[in-house]
C-alpha cells in the first residue's frame, strides 16, 4: 500500500462514507456504512469507524483522520463547537475538535454558526465543509436537503448563511392532509408548473398549500401531481426567501443530488439563474482536504 | 312540546350538534354527538341523525332538517355542490341538496367555492354558514382552524375567501424534527413572542420555521417556548397573507374559541387593529336559521 496523508470521513446521520487519501491528494480507496449517527449507540463510535477503516489503520498505523458532518453533533461522538461566521478554511481548521477517546488521531470539522443582525441564529454541521470544496471564493451557494442551505462566500469564507427547512416541510405536508389527495405514481410535471404559478400570488405558503387540496377537487391538479407541486412550492418558497435575504446572484452554485438538482434548476431557470453544478460527495472530500491542508 | 320551525344541525368532521328551533326562532332543546363525519360509515347517516334527534321526530314527525358541515362531503351523507361566490342567504338557500333517503325533508347547506382571477382556487363546508351568522355586510372574517378562513363579506354576502392550512401545519411540524426540542407544558409565552418578532425578517415561513430548533441550541428559546413559537409563527404567516391578500380592514371580525381566539387577538392587536369577537356555536346556528328564512 501507498504511503498515506489522511482519511476523510463525512459521516452523516445516515452513513459513514471514508476515502483513504494519498500524499498527492489522490483518493487510494473508499470504504461506505450504514453507520449513520442516527444508528451508532453511546459509546459506539470507535467500533464503528474501525469497522470501516480497519484495513488503512492497519496498513498506516499513524495515519489521521479527518470527520465532517453530524458525527459532531450533540448525538454524535463529541459534540464540536460552532466556529463563527466569517470562517474560510483557517478558521475552520483552527477550531478543530479532537476526539479523546479514538486511541489514534482523529478530528472532527467544527460546525458553522451564523448570527444575524435581526436575530436570526443558524447552525450547520457539514456543509461548511461542502461549501469550501467547490471552490467558490466570492458567490451564492444552495445546498438543497431536509434542512437546506444557502450559503454566502466572500473572499474564500463563510461570510453568512440561512437554513430553510424545505426537505423536512415536504416529508412533513405530504404525509398530512393536504397531501392526501396524492397518488402513485408521482410523476405528473404539471403538478410542479403549477405550483410555479400558485407561488406567485400574495397569501403566502400556507395559502398556497392549500391549493394542493383544492386544486385536485377543482380539477385543475391531478392526484399524480400532488408531490411534484408540493415539492416545487416549497423550493419555490425556499429560493424567494433566498434571494430575499441575499439578493439576486448572477449565478447560483448548486451543490445537489437528484431529484434536487433537477427540481432546482427547473425553479432558478425560470427566473432567469444561472445554475453550476457541483458534486456532493466531490466537495465534501475537496473540503476536508483543503481543511487538512490549511491545518499544516 | 311545543311547536317547531325546525331542526338546525351542525355536522362536521368530528361532532355532530343539533338544535330544535322554534317558530320563534328560540332554541327548546340541544343535542351533541361524537358521530362526525370521519366516524359514521357509508350508509350510516340515517341512523346517526335519528340517534341524535329521534325525541324531536316524534314529537314533531313533519320538522324539516337544515345541516351544514363537513356531512355534505364527498365523504358525507350526500356530496352537496359548491355555491359560487359572491354567494349570500338568498343564492345559499337556493342551493340547498336535498338529501333523497332521510325518510323527512332533510336539506344540505352547499358549500362555497372562490375562483381567484389569478388561478387560485377556494372551497369550504360550514364556514359559509358561520359567516352568514355573524350579520356581518361588509367586512373581514378570521375563522381560525385546521384550514383557517378569511372570508371577505360585501352587501350581506361572501364576495370572497381565503385558506390558510395553519392548524394542520402546526400540527405537522410539531410533530416533526423542527418541534422536537418541544418540552411540555407548552406554556413560556416568550416562545411566542419570539415568534411575533422571527416573521418578520425575509426569509419566509421555511426559514423562520427553523428558528424554532436553531434557537433553542442558542439558548434564545426555552424547549417550553418551543410550541408557542411555532403556533404564533404560523398564524403571522397566515394573517400576513391575508392582509396581503384583502387588506387592512379597520376591524377584524375573529369567530374562535380558545386557544384561537387569544392567539390571534394578540397578534392582531400587535398589528394595530380592532377584533370582535363571535361564537362559533352561536353565529352557527344564527347562520342556519339565516338560511331556513330565505329559503321561505
Amino acid at each position: 500500500m501507498s504511503p498515506a496523508a489522511f482519511i476523510a470521513v463525512d459521516w452523516g446521520t445516515t452513513r459513514l462514507r471514508a476515502s483513504l487519501v494519498g500524499p498527492d491528494g489522490a483518493v487510494a480507496a473508499t470504504a461506505q456504512a450504514d453507520s449513520g449517527v442516527q444508528s451508532v449507540a453511546a459509546g459506539g463510535y470507535p467500533a464503528a469507524l474501525d469497522a470501516a477503516c480497519r484495513p488503512w489503520f492497519d496498513a498506516h498505523p499513524d495515519i489521521p483522520v479527518l470527520m465532517a458532518g453530524m458525527v459532531g453533533s450533540r448525538n454524535g461522538w463529541v459534540e464540536a463547537p460552532y466556529a463563527p461566521c466569517p470562517a474560510g478554511a483557517d478558521e475552520i481548521a483552527a477550531c478543530l475538535c479532537a476526539v479523546p477517546d479514538a486511541g489514534r488521531s482523529v478530528r472532527i470539522v467544527p460546525g458553522v454558526e451564523c448570527c444575524w443582525p435581526d436575530g436570526s441564529y443558524d447552525v450547520m454541521r457539514g456543509e461548511e465543509t461542502q461549501a469550501l470544496g467547490t471552490g467558490v471564493r466570492d458567490g451564492l451557494l444552495s445546498l438543497p436537503g431536509t434542512h437546506g442551505k444557502w450559503i454566502e462566500m466572500r473572499d474564500g469564507r463563510i461570510s453568512r448563511f440561512a437554513t430553510f427547512v424545505t426537505g423536512e416541510l415536504f416529508a412533513a405536508v405530504s404525509a398530512s392532509f393536504v397531501g392526501r389527495l396524492a397518488e402513485e405514481p408521482h410523476d405528473d410535471p404539471a403538478g410542479a408548473a403549477l405550483a410555479a404559478e400558485a407561488a406567485r400570488p400574495p397569501g403566502g405558503l400556507t395559502r398556497a398549500l392549500f391549493q394542493a387540496r383544492a386544486r385536485v377537487l377543482g380539477g385543475d391538479l391531478a392526484p399524480r401531481g400532488v408531490r411534484p407541486f408540493l415539492s416545487r412550492l416549497i423550493v419555490e418558497a425556499e429560493i424567494a426567501g433566498a434571494l430575499d435575504l441575499f439578493g439576486r446572484p448572477k449565478i447560483v452554485h448548486l451543490v445537489a443530488g437528484e431529484p434536487q438538482r433537477s427540481i432546482y434548476r427547473a425553479a432558478l431557470a425560470e427566473r432567469g439563474l444561472a445554475v453550476q453544478d457541483y458534486d456532493t460527495p466531490a466537495v465534501t472530500l475537496a473540503g476536508l482536504k483543503t481543511i487538512m491542508a490549511a491545518r499544516s
